[in-house]
C-alpha cells in the first residue's frame, strides 16, 4: 500500500444510503492535484446543473439533454415532458405485466415466454448490460439480442429462440430512436421473414420503441403492432437505458425497473453535490483527468469482480468513448480527445492480460469494481474458513496490491450487491462522471459527428455495388476490375472488394471466372 | 483511399490455398519502412525456426515451446513426444465419439447431452473462442463455461445447465495445466457439491485435462473420473488450444477438431516462409512494429465483422498482452513493453466507440476481419439487390474509409468463411505473429512473471482473513480496525476490507456492530 490508514480513511468516499464507496487512494492524487482541478470541477458541476435545468447542452443539434429527468420526472422542464415520462413508464410496466399475465398474448392466444430485442448501439448495450447483470434463469421471459446486420448471427439467434416453434412464443421488440438505423431495419426484416416462414404474423408478435412518426413508428402503426413506445430527442442513445429503451426489456425479463430508476435517482442526488470530495462522480472525473492529463493518456481498464458485470465494459465503451472521443472542443479547436475503455471481469482477466498491466506499459488505470455480497445460495468452504467468494475478494485485493507495488494506478468502487437498484446507480454514476469530465475538458459529450462518415461511405459502397452488378449484367461478359471501375465510375479497389464478396456467396449472381491476383481475375454475371 | 490500384495489388498478400488475404495498405507503411525492419524480421524468423526445432525458447523456466508440433507432430523433437501428441489427439477424439454414441454415459446409463468446461485463462479462452465461433445450436452437446471463482456466476451456470435434472446429463471437463489453479479448483469443488446435492457422483460425470501427476491429475485418478488427458510443460496455456485443452471441448461440441488442426498447420506452413512479403505473420508483426514504434504506442482494436468472432478479442487479449506485456527484455533491460488489445465486433462497435476511433485520439490501429461468406441459409434482400450481408460488408468498407480519411491506421484480414479450418488458421496466424513480434523487440513471449505477484498477495490477504476471524472469535468483543490490525499484524486497510466483505455476507460469522466511517465502525464475531 502506498498510503497509511489515516490517509485511507480520509480519502475514502462512502455513502451509507446506497452502500457505495469509492477509493481513489491508488490513483496517485495529492492534495495539490485536487486543488489544481477544483476550479475545473466546480465549473463542470455548474454546467451540469444548467443542463439538468433544461439548457441546450448539445448546441450542434440544438437539443436538450434530459436523461436525468427520466428517473426524476419532477425535474422535467415542463409539465408536458413530465407527463410523457411518467405515462411512458407506466405504459411500459403495464404492457410487460399484461404480457406476463398472458393478457397480451401471441397470435395463437398462448402466452409469450421469450423475447428478442432488435437494436444496436444505444438501443442495445443498455438493455444487454441490464439483462446480463440482472437476468435470472428463472425469469418469466428469457431475453435474446440481435445487435448487428450479420445474417449468420441473426440465423443463430433465431435457432436459439427455438426455430419456428420458438417464434410462436417470441415477442420481438424493435428499438431504434431515429427509426431509420439500417442494422436494426435489417434485423427486423429478417425476423419478419422468419415469422412469415413459420406461418406467423410478425405484427402480432412485435412491439416498437422509437421516436414518434419515425420510419419505424409509421411502419409499426401501419402494420398494427402490439405496442409502440416513444423515444424523445432529448435522450441520447447511449444514455437511454432509463427510457422505454431499457425499461421495456428489463420489465419483460422480470427485472424490477422501478428499482433501477430508484437507484439512478439516488446516485443523481449524490452526484449533484457541490462539494467535490462529497460527489463521487466529480471524484471519478477528477481522477480520470489526473490519470490521463485531461487528454486520455491512460486507458480505463474495467475489472468488475463479478460475472454478472462482464458486459459493463462494453456499455461503458460506448458511454465514455462516444461521449469523449471528439476531434473538436466546444470552441471548435482541434483536440482529438478520447478515453479508451476495455476489460471484462476479474479474476478471469488476471489470467489474460494483468501480466501486461503489472509488468508492461504504464498506459492505463484500473477500475476495480468490488461487489460485497458473494452469492444468494449456501456458502461452500473450499478450504477451512475460506469460501469461493473469499477467493474472488482475495484476488481483487491481491491484484490491486500487485499493481500498486509497480506504481500502476487503480481506483476501487465498492457496491453492496448486484441488484436493480445498484445497477441503476452504477449507470447514473458513470453517466454523471462522463458529463462532468466532458465539461472539465470543454467537450460536447452529447453528439457523435464522426459516426455519420462511416454510414455515408457504406451507402456509397452499396450504390457502387448496384452499378457493378448492372455493368456485369449489361455486358454479359467476364470483366476485370479496371474495366468494371471504368464502367461504373468506382474506385478499382472498392470494385475488387465488392465482386470478391459477391462471388464468395452463392445465389448472388456473380462468379469469378479467372483466378490470379486482383488484377488478373475476371468476374461474370450468372444468368 | 490513400493508394492507387497498382499499389493495392502489389501490397495485398493473398493465398489461394486457404483463401486468406491481408491488406496492410492503410497502415502507412512505405517501402523504406519495410526495408528498415527487414533485418529485425529476418532475425525473428530465424528465432522461430530455432524454437520450432526444439530450442529452449523460454529460458526463465527452462522450457521448450512446442505448440506448433501439436498440429504437425512430425516436427516434434523426439519420437516419444510425437507419439504423445498423436495418441492424445486420438484418445480425445475417441472419447468424444464414445460420449456422443452413449457408450460413455452418465451415472444413470443415459447419454450426456451437455457439458461444462471449468478452467480459466489459457484453459478457458481458447475453448470459449472456438465454441463461440463454431458451436451450433444443433450441436450434439451444448457447451457451458465456468471461468471464474465468482460463486454467483457458478450458481448461474448451474441453473443454466438445468439444475439437478440437468446435471444428470452434464459431463464436466476440468482443465488446468498446473492442476493447482485456485479458481478452477474452486469451480470444481462447487460443481462436486452441486452433483452431490443432486444425489450424483461427480467422478462419474467428470474428465480432466492436466499435467501428469498434478494435484488435479492425482485427484481425478483417486476418484476414478471418466477420463484424464495430458498437458505438457512445452505447451503454454495461451497457446494450448491445439492440445487436449481445446480439442476435447471442440470435439464434444461436434466441432471438426481435425479440421481445426489442419487449418493451423496450413497457416504454420505459410508463416514459416523466409521472405517477409510472402509471410502473413511477418507482415502482421512488421505492421504492429511500425504502428507502435516497437513499443506498443498504438493499441490493437479488433473489429471482426461477424458475430461468431466476437470473443476473438478476448482470446487475443491474452495471447498478445500476456506474451508481450513485459518489464524486462531478454537481456534483462527494463523496457515495460506491451500491446493493448480490445474490441468486440462490427458493425456493432461502430455504434459504440468508432466515434472515438475516427475523431479522437490517434492511439490505435484497427484490425478489420472480413468474412466473405455471409450465411448458410437463404439470402434476404432488404432493398432491391442488397442483402443483410451486403450491409455488413458495406459498413466494414465504410468504416475503413472513414478511418483512412482521418489518417487513422487499419489493416484488413479477409477469410473465406468461419469454419473449423479457418478458425485454426486464424489462431496459428496470430500465434506466429506474436512470436515474431516478440523476437523483433527482444522479449520472451513465453513466460508471465507478473502473474505470480497478484496470486501471492491474494494468498496473504486470505491468510490475514483467517487471523482476523480468529482474533474476533478469541476476544468475543467488538473490535475496530486498528485494534484488529494490531492483533493480527495486518495492514489496517486490508483488515477493513476483509471485515467489510465478511460482514456483508450472512453466515460468515462476522457482524458490523457500530456504524460510521472505517475508523469508527466496530465488528464482532457471531457465535
Amino acid at each position: 500500500m502506498t498510503r497509511d490508514w489515516r490517509q485511507f480513511c480520509e480519502a475514502l468516499w462512502s455513502d451509507p444510503g446506497t452502500g457505495f464507496s469509492l477509493d481513489l487512494g491508488e490513483m496517485g492524487l495529492s492534495a495539490e492535484d485536487f486543488e489544481a482541478r477544483e476550479g475545473l470541477v466546480q465549473k463542470a458541476i455548474g454546467a451540469m446543473a444548467a443542463l439538468e435545468a433544461g439548457a441546450v447542452a448539445n448546441p450542434d443539434e440544438g437539443r436538450q439533454v434530459g436523461h436525468y429527468w427520466l428517473r426524476d420526472p419532477a425535474m422535467a422542464p415542463t409539465p408536458a415532458v413530465r407527463a410523457e415520462i411518467e405515462d411512458t413508464r407506466e405504459a411500459v410496466l403495464a404492457f410487460a405485466a399484461a404480457v406476463h399475465r398472458g393478457e397480451i398474448s401471441a397470435e395463437d392466444g398462448e402466452a409469450f415466454d421469450r423475447f428478442a430485442v432488435i437494436g444496436i448501439g444505444g438501443s442495445a448495450l443498455g438493455p444487454l448490460f441490464v439483462s446480463r447483470a440482472l437476468g435470472e434463469v428463472s425469469a418469466p421471459m428469457r431475453a435474446y439480442f440481435v445487435d448487428n446486420t450479420d445474417p449468420e448471427g441473426i440465423e443463430q439467434t433465431l435457432a436459439r429462440l427455438g426455430g419456428p416453434e420458438g417464434l410462436k412464443r417470441t415477442l420481438t421488440v424493435v428499438i431504434s430512436k431515429s427509426g431509420g438505423t439500417k442494422e436494426t431495419r435489417n434485423g427486423m426484416l429478417e425476423f419478419e421473414a422468419a415469422y412469415a416462414r413459420a406461418g406467423l404474423s410478425f405484427a402480432r408478435h412485435a412491439a416498437a420503441v422509437t421516436g414518434a412518426a419515425s420510419e419505424l413508428d409509421r411502419y409499426a402503426a401501419r402494420q398494427g403492432w402490439l405496442a409502440r413506445f416513444p423515444m424523445w430527442d432529448w435522450v441520447g442513445g447511449r444514455t437511454s437505458v432509463c427510457s422505454a429503451v431499457g425499461l421495456l426489456p428489463a420489465a419483460l425479463e422480470g427485472i424490477d425497473a422501478r428499482a433501477l430508476l430508484d437507484g439512478a435517482r439516488a446516485l443523481d442526488a449524490l452526484t449533484r453535490r457541490a462539494q467535490t470530495r462529497a460527489n463521487p462522480a466529480a471524484l471519478l472525473a477528477l481522477a480520470w483527468h489526473h490519470a490521463g492529463h485531461g487528454r486520455g493518456d491512460r486507458a480505463m481498464v474495467l475489472l468488475p469482480y463479478k460475472d454478472r458485470l462482464e458486459t459493463l465494459s462494453r456499455y461503458l465503451q460506448q458511454l465514455v468513448m462516444e461521449s469523449l472521443g471528439k476531434a473538436l472542443d466546444r470552441d471548435g479547436r482541434e483536440v482529438f480527445q478520447g478515453l479508451a475503455v476495455y476489460g471484462n471481469k476479474g479474476s478471469t482477466d488476471q489470467h489474460a492480460y494483468v501480466q501486461q498491466l503489472r509488468d508492461g506499459r504504464d498506459d492505463f488505470f484500473a477500475t476495480f469494481i468490488e461487489v460485497l455480497r458473494d452469492r444468494s445460495g449456501p456458502e461452500l468452504e473450499v478450504e477451512p474458513g475460506i469460501t469461493t467468494g473469499d477467493y474472488l475478494f482475495g484476488f481483487l485485493e491481491g491484484t490491486r496490491r500487485a499493481l500498486a507495488e509497480r506504481g500502476r494506478r487503480s481506483l476501487t468502487l465498492t457496491i453492496p450487491a448486484v441488484t436493480a437498484f445498484t445497477v441503476g446507480a452504477l449507470i447514473a454514476l458513470f453517466e454523471r462522471a462522463v458529463g462532468l469530465y466532458a465539461a472539465m475538458v470543454n467537450l460536447n459529450a452529447y453528439h457523435q459527428p464522426g459516426v455519420e462518415a462511416g454510414k455515408r461511405a457504406a451507402g456509397e459502397v452499396l450504390a457502387l455495388q448496384t452499378r457493378v452488378v448492372e455493368a456485369l449484367k449489361r455486358t454479359g461478359e467476364a470483366m476485370g476490375v479496371t474495366a468494371l471501375a471504368a464502367a461504373t465510375g468506382g474506385e478499382a479497389e472498392s470494385v475488387f472488394r465488392i465482386v470478391r464478396h459477391l462471388a464468395a456467396n452463392p445465389h448472388r449472381g456473380v462468379a469469378q471466372v479467372a483466378t490470379g491476383g486482383p488484377d488478373e481475375a475476371r468476374w461474370r454475371a450468372l444468368s
